[in-house]
């Protein structure tokens, strides 16, 4: 198996990238490819001395993808970039996977232009694991697309369903769709219209509404959503996390020194309490529903990370996720249905 | 100044709501009318020596609406409900405001059905201030309203930044539009369609979009969005509020002396951060745009929590949002702009 990195996608690229990767090489069963400025990769790999010896290769490319870029139009323009090499690369079948911690989006256009969909799927979404304690959520879609109809919410429950099943082992994973109560009545009209189509959807084990709530205590192992809501959940959570942690900063620095002592004696127990709810364990989303395997890593993504991601990749390949998803398209009457409305 | 309470709504309730008005009665300058069974409410007030002091009396209804019952119809049927009698007390000019902290949708129903919308006004929203430290930011909609127009959004930012100024003394709420993105042409055609609007209105200080992270760092004083979004984002706060404190607790569990002897120290300091983001402080949640103050408070609301949303109701009152709102309709022009779309 072998897989490519967008080595220069990532706030803490190259450096994070590199050292993620020869980590995952160290111990996983797969060929890695560096792609982007073979002057800085090489430069980060000879921090490892034994980085000769392992399964890395560096794949040069000239040009990098910014975070301001508008995403397709960076896709188009820039050939030669780090993330259009690495999914070229896979495209042309010398790659089994692509991961990029670079712009969410440009990932996605990248992904969307050049390996495309997998026939009968209209729109691919994002995976993204949310873990807290023993829990693993799977929100479908973070953000890949917006005004969701509902045979996409019903097709990103299926992929999400199979995701769950072959890569984290569920046997016959919950399936909820987000809303805004419990009750089948309730919602907005797309939810509305799409609970009958999930009810009635054979391969789904469709649970009934999910509320924000469970989206985070393991009532359902795959909650379905527009990218909209998923994306500013996903921010939200960011965002309190941050807040939250520098409020308390603030507020033990104005506390004694019985505090600070308290503190210090915590310390352990804080570390594994962190442990638990750390994306870095599970490191990457991948993009359901396209003609390859794209893994996209948090942005702000640490070597932990990135090898957390690569082995996402490696469960991704060694499952085939896109055959079972290919033998489980939901039926082309159900498009036909959809154009109908 | 006047208040009703449905002393019948609420985890908690009549408890937590006779005692909370006490406690108001005690300190504010507030007339207070607990609504509900009369035998049941006397048995709460006797446990305090006081009350007769005091300025509190009761008004009889025999009946309460229950959180499961469906908002509207139960608002028609149960006419001598506590949360119907407090909300008809409004419209009859006998309180100068309603509070419950029964079923959020069940109170939505009676104002609108009794109190009925400011004239101008499309949809009413609920308000929802945020705390978290210093920052306050007010959630504009959390689930009044889903698939709401452009206008709409519009309208709830203008008494969003009406009741941030006169309630909470914010001399140019900075209003955001809830997106996934920063730029003006990302988002759903919703936002799309909303952002706009905003920019061309003078009433309102329109700050661009906010994401996710921006209802709680205080980049925004007001954030706009959707009510399936808001609901969805609330739901999601509160859930993973549990969820943590239950993880925290369990490996606490799992931890050596050491641990707890800093948990012990470090109690006082998680008390003072936990006060930083209690929303109880906060306790109550307007619904912008009825003819009236309606007070929503949180379900699980205790007595401080209902003495913050009476001096809620009561800064309402005196500050007569109403009233600015009223001035500030947005143009008719605009309303017949949104019905040619």
């Amino acid at each position: 198996m072998k897989i490519a990195l967008d080595a220069m996608g990532g706030d803490y690229a190259p450096m994070e990238i590199v050292a993620g990767a020869v980590s995952a090489a160290r111990s996983l069963d797969c060929e890695l490819v560096l792609v982007g400025d073979e002057e800085k990769i090489y430069s980060e790999l000879y921090k490892f001395s034994d980085w000769k010896n392992l399964n890395i290769s560096v794949h040069h490319a000239s040009e990098v993808i910014e975070m301001g870029e508008h995403p397709a139009a960076a896709v188009r323009k820039k050939k030669d970039s780090s993330l259009v090499v690495a999914t070229q690369l896979v495209k042309k079948g010398e790659c089994d996977a692509v991961i990029s911690a670079g712009s969410t989006g440009a990932a996605v256009s990248a992904a969307l232009l050049i390996l495309g969909r997998i026939k009968g799927i209209a729109r691919p979404t994002i995976a993204t694991p949310i873990p807290v304690g023993s829990n693993l959520t799977l929100l479908m879609d973070s953000g890949a697309n917006v005004d969701s109809k509902p045979l996409h919410l019903v097709q990103s429950a299926m992929m999400g369903s199979l995701y769950s099943q072959y890569v984290f082992g569920v046997e016959k994973p919950r399936v909820g769709l987000l809303n805004i109560g419990e009750e089948a009545t309730k919602g907005n009209e797309q939810v509305l219209n799409t609970y009958p189509l999930l009810e009635s959807t054979t391969t789904v084990n469709f649970c009934g509404n999910a509320e924000g709530r469970d989206i985070v205590n393991g009532r359902f192992d795959v909650v379905v959503c527009d990218g909209f809501v998923g994306n500013v959940v996903l921010k939200f959570a960011e965002g309190l996390a941050k807040t939250l942690v520098k409020l308390m900063k603030q507020t033990m620095k104005n506390s004694g020194i019985m505090a600070k002592i308290g503190a210090l004696l915590l310390a352990p127990t804080f570390r594994k309490f962190a442990k638990q709810i750390d994306y870095t364990e599970y490191g990457g989303a991948p993009l359901l529903g396209v003609d390859g395997c794209c893994i996209i890593a948090h942005g702000s993504s640490n070597a932990v990370a990135i090898k957390s991601a690569i082995g996402v990749a490696c469960e991704y390949v060694k499952k085939d996720v896109n055959a079972h998803i290919r033998e489980n398209i939901l039926q082309e009457e159900m498009l036909s249905n959809d154009k109908d409305k």
